[in-house]
């Protein structure tokens, strides 16, 4: 189910736009499997450029947090949102990145336990200690 | 403003259950100061000992993703259920645990990342690839 | 803070429309008292109509579940939007109703698990046994 | 589709830990049937345990809400956070417990109108009025 | 996948209620064909009847926002409360209704960026600057 | 309350690569006022460059939708986040391109609406019809 095309690679190939980000992918990833994420975004070259742009440079290049760390973080904020695919997507990436089983189970515990003090929180409406603010 | 009363200390004494809680919290972190979040669950005192044995078991106790990335994933968390209370006292907590400046801002970039890219995922409803799912 | 106008009880008694909703609403719950809810739907009088008589029909009005009942799924939905205004007016409601410290202590139990196991299942994307789909 | 393995019988039976976990679901609830929730948490066993002695504790022992309140705040919640995997499984707990067809006509008019007088309290930023607060 | 029973075009034959919303359905979109939102909502008429009345006057008769605007806004919703359902069916009615693919494309933009902002603001706990406050 | 600084413009005048971005903030809108949503993002230049960039591309620049749309749908993604600061601040700048109260009030009437119906469309997890979908 999608709302939109997902295109093919001889579609990809028809349009330089679109065709210039999948080869940038395909080199950058060293792997020829491109996933349908960009196969929808392909119905808007501008934004799919400007978003695989956005994601090499958030997510690709080498930053001050480490490749799981921030593949975890993105699962949280991805399941947060209800983001099926996403979910899926940056599962598989941590996976891919040597995320291990006993990080997987820390990870759970850890959304889990947020999501619960979350909604404790909000229900009593508990004021901010004014020792957490900065301005 | 809150929907509970908040527990002065007079009041946590006043209550066995209450204190020994207040009393490890106290011990565990090594500071004297308990913050809000605590006071209002005192309302609740079993509610009370089971949260703080969790927190207590999957943010404190050693395990194997670092405390710096435990309060990043909390945060993260936090701020897509919205829970002002959450995101202050867990920033506040990882910058006593050590967060850079640096990653803090990287952090920032790959939330916003994930928070833009989930919302296109579920407005084009894009398939899941098969690669991406075990079962 | 809010980006709407709050209507004074001078404005709302010179547009008819508006006072006749003010009107019902103090005789139907039998107080003075009209919240900022009503006053800043009154900029709207189409709107502030159809909610108020859908919130008579649907909360006031009795029916197959109990007053305390209604209110607190109402609170667990307002707390998982985040609205603050709402968590406020409602558990007031609820107390105002007879909820007791007993009640309210397991009301939050139940959210909270709620809360830690819905992002538990969405993380790891459960699927529905067939034995819990009707069609 | 999901991202861990859902356990088979045979697989929980080889680990002891899990087994022991199994073993008292199906006595506490009188039946051979595990849903998939817990063939996932299997993965975990430490999460496992401490997720079945928290849903045992807080929403099968009886407490001061009857077992078809716990279950619609349940749904409500899980509804709110889009976790699909959850409406199904409570939607027919709530069932097995007796929930009539009224009541759930009446619920989903409850959640239905919380929903949308949320978007309007959040839409216009409504301040809370001082009744409603404790603190 | 349901949790609840979609009417046939029989079952509707036989309340009158029923019939009745079904037949306007039908004669106010000069369509025959009734989706799967309604057929659900069969299950409980009062409800049927009132979200209809209420979807008619709001997303069907002439007002102050093109009908297309409100497409897009209701998609934006959906979007943000991960309904799959209503993703799909208001996306399908904004281009029966001529939304074009610039549009759309602009649409997908628009939404990603305040998705992606909103967070960066909620991390942050920006406060309101007072030049944006009505009351 | 906030979790970082807010910065001054004698802060910003110290540090080239924000003050580049203060000035064209201030130039393409024609307004001296710089508000916090910048003074906060301040703190972490190169995300503060990234997301003006994209912001001045998508909300700014003449598109497909007009700017009063691109606001409306800004302001309902923000609501559904419950970004108050977002909500806030979207919501004067509709104002400030022409928003009308008529618009105002159907724009209520349509979030209200599509939040209703999200809640029912996932309570009851309603199966999308075939006939809206396009893979």
């Amino acid at each position: 189910m999608a709302t939109v095309k997902l295109w093919s690679d001889e579609e990809v190939a028809a349009v330089p736009a679109v065709k210039a980000v999948f080869d940038e992918i395909r080199e950058t990833r060293k792997s020829d499997f491109v996933n349908n994420f960009w196969r929808a975004l392909a119905n808007q070259p501008s934004l799919l450029q400007r978003i695989w742009a956005d994601i090499k440079q958030v997510m690709i290049e080498p930053g001050a947090l480490d490749p799981i760390t921030k593949e975890l973080i993105y699962i949280a904020v991805s399941t947060m949102n209800s983001c099926s695919y996403c979910v899926h997507s940056h599962t598989a990436a941590a996976r891919a990145k040597g995320l291990s089983d006993e990080q997987y189970a820390e990870f759970l515990a850890v959304v889990g336990m947020a999501a619960e003090t979350n909604s404790l929180a909000n229900l009593m409406q508990i004021p901010v200690d004014p020792e957490f603010v900065i301005v």
